[in-house]
């Protein structure tokens, strides 16, 4: 029997992946503010809800997509009623872990599933449906998840609770902002005392100084073809993301009283870089701040 | 026809690569200040030389592994007119590479050879003959180094000009330690927000995270086995090396004008851990210092 | 007439202020959740109300010092409407200038007076009636305050418009900790390098180095009498307020895309530092972090 | 009788130094190898000596204004041996200390008199004859060389052995940086929040974030006259000397094994800076640096 599966949230990354919804034979209900996104995606088979409480009306699933956490407080709190019993409740936005318990505490109070389930891909994963999941909930609830999420993804991680999905994606995303500052930092060392950014690469690629953005994202221009280095920082993953992730990671460090020195310095030079205009390049453009100008 | 290799300096790196020269055929006329050291090396097989003039008399390569730049200089005033013609010199040593252009520049006058060949690997690599050369020097020297270093390493990388193997082996050590600090940064917010590290490091190591320390040097105990921080963070890369590589790329950037802040922030946290009282041991105990006490 | 002032939240801070509205002549309706500090200040001559609700009838003044935003933002949406017409509201809670702008816009919805008023100068302070008020509202709201906060302080400035006055601390604090860090860590590179630090201070104090932390507060012990350095770090300002104070400065700068890398390394020094089990002891002890163990 | 001082270094500092030894009576032999400046000091009443070693040929004492360490061991290991017994050597170039003491010790065993002497006041300050000394050497050699400074500047400190004026003065120096950097975050961060650049300063400068900047040297434009943010940023205290500073702080900081990690992070921030093509501006101009583009 069809299931129906509630989309709440039609943006760059949550229209794709209702369209995955649709073409792995759910019913999909879906809603947004923004009548055009909406309308577009009912246009290629999805239903268009007047409202969330409309989209959520009868469905087995719930996935939404949205901004922040207060947007995805603000929509439990006004459908949870709504909610038919035995749902699971996926929220796929990346927040703050704090927003994601409460909502998860809201909705176990009322006998509703909830994992918080951020992803990572772009929207490139999105469109393609190769995204990576990393999922807070029960174990139960992590393998009632899976054949809704595996039609968006091909990587699903269970990181741990309610609220672990989150922290999983801040920690690694704060990770990957000190190795794209990093890398960008060593190259330009390099650089500065005449070496080959290609060669000097591939020797750190082979050696202690191997990281992902060395091997698949490098931010000097034209040591790897078809990153966004190499395409003037267009596409990818732009700087006003990854100040957003990292501001989540900040909260959340300052939340737990954990020092995170290196998170935090990165933190303030991706700001600074996105006042200095670079907001909507992709993030290895920090490597740019590094260069002689 | 038997090759002559002169080897100067036999301390925890020196004398097991020296002895692999033996074993490899060659003929190795080592000398060190210390007794001790030369005598053990001559019982597996080298000849003792009675000073380093000695040593280099009749040589076709010559290796040296020092402590610092000065040493290094030092020893080249002193030998350079009693090198033989066509000799390759070769320095192993991690120096400075303003120093490694300086010995260039003074054996180059005298028509004598030189690459500077830094390596990584650890005393374990020494031992085992599975070192890495990061080798400065023009393609002509680097091809004529490669039968010796072969002996003694299983990677060779040429990074450019002389001095470019000291750069190179800076920004990737310089690297390296933004990865150790920026990981153990990400496993403990994690862990101060009830992720299992184990989790948490198996999710980084399949997403954006991923780098060297996660694979096969997680600082975290237990994570991973037969690591330096599953064995109280004895062995490996002492905290007192990783200093001094990161007062090295300090330098470096200072000679250049070139800004690393996530670097040199590396370099004060590592300064600090040193201090007090951890510069023996394995250089992932930083982990230890963003811990709860 | 006598006026009446309602004070809510007798804390260490509250408590002494409380009496000094007494001795000024006020009569001061006060109340805490803590029965023993309400009868505490009680016998000494403040009314003890049963309630904030209680609290508040019939006051010509409110007066709040509470721990956070949330419990101001309670406090006024709970009293709001018992409050009397033409009464000032005054909230000299160190909260995050986004509360303080919720509640100003809650009071005036209603037509009542409000300002932010956070205070510095301690505990000590507090009972002298010496503390500095910093206060952001309307002219004509600066003036009203005025004879209630001279009666607890001997500073008043006006930063500006509602929410001004809790921005200018938190910008303040947040330099504080910078000249408190940087303080130490010269002072140390000195006596590292062989420098009393006496000497030290005093040179610097008539140079271009001077700053509040050398005059007033030198982080070293025994440099200056009568500060918490020269008494185990004893008294003054704890690393657990500090720490709190740098946490609503990176939330400030969050909500405004402002860059404060110096900001930021100061957080996450006093955050490692309280980790560690100081959180108890006065900001200056930071010094200890830069020692030699 | 007359006394005779060799000065030797006659640039931007230099220069109007040795002119003021000339107006307070001093018979001053200069030498620099630039013959236009040269010529300038002799026009001015200086004798012109036709080398080093001629201008120190009899002299009561030797002031030396140098660029780097390199220069003034060069310089005093050339004239050595032509100095006159009983003379004092007082250089007041800004170097690192480790040349200092090695001077130093050259002389000593020559049995001459040695302090180092750098300075602060800037170019203003060696024309008006009001340069700060900060003094290293023995109490004699201190008492000995206040006549020779006295005339060039008006305060004069002991702040130790040989070496002890430099490491102070980078002490100093270091510090100023960080409050330069720290107080342009906390205008910024303000001025972001709506706050008036002169309302927060004067907040700030009669509350604990008061420091020399502040009070003497305000970043941010048109809150002081006649400083160089209100010029501009002309005049002043260079970014590269700035930088140059903040290098030898670097320096001093490895030797000794020093964590000063906001004073490394500064150092970045000017080099960045730098850089970015603001060498020749004010330092103060790090206040753009946080700006919004």
């Amino acid at each position: 029997m069809t299931q129906t599966v509630a989309f709440i949230g039609l943006g760059n990354m949550g229209g794709p992946m209702a369209l995955n919804l649709v073409k792995a034979g759910f019913r999909v209900q879906a809603f947004d503010l923004n009548q055009t996104v909406l309308q577009q995606v009912a246009s290629e088979g999805a239903i268009a809800a007047s409202s969330a409480l409309d989209a959520v009306s009868g469905a087995d699933f719930v996935v939404s997509m949205l901004p922040a956490g207060k947007h995805v407080v603000g929509l439990y709190t006004d459908v949870k009623t709504a909610l038919k019993p035995g749902v699971l409740v996926m929220d796929c936005s990346t927040i703050d872990a704090q927003s994601a318990r409460t909502v998860g505490a809201l909705l176990t109070q009322s006998g509703i599933d909830f994992v918080d389930a951020p992803v990572s891909g772009g929207v490139g994963g999105a469109k393609a449906g190769t995204l990576t999941f990393i999922v807070g909930g029960s174990s139960d609830n992590f393998a009632k998840a899976q054949p809704v999420l595996s039609a968006m993804g091909k990587n699903l991680f269970h990181a741990g609770d309610v609220g672990a999905g989150q922290i999983a994606k801040i920690c690694n995303n704060m990770l990957l902002s000190i190795l794209m500052v990093g890398t960008s930092e060593a190259l330009q060392l390099g650089i500065d005392n005449g070496l080959d950014p290609k060669v000097l690469s591939e020797i750190m690629l082979k050696s202690s100084g191997r990281n992902w953005t060395l091997e698949l994202y490098n931010p000097c221009p034209d040591v790897l073809p078809n990153v966004p280095s190499s395409n003037n920082y267009q596409g990818g993953f732009m700087v006003d993301l990854m100040a957003k992730d990292l501001g989540l990671a900040s909260d959340c460090a300052q939340q737990s009283q954990s020092s995170t020195p290196m998170g935090a310095l990165a933190r303030n030079l991706y700001v600074q870089h996105q006042r200095q205009g670079n907001g909507k390049l992709d993030f290895s453009s920090i490597f740019n701040f590094f260069k002689k100008k």
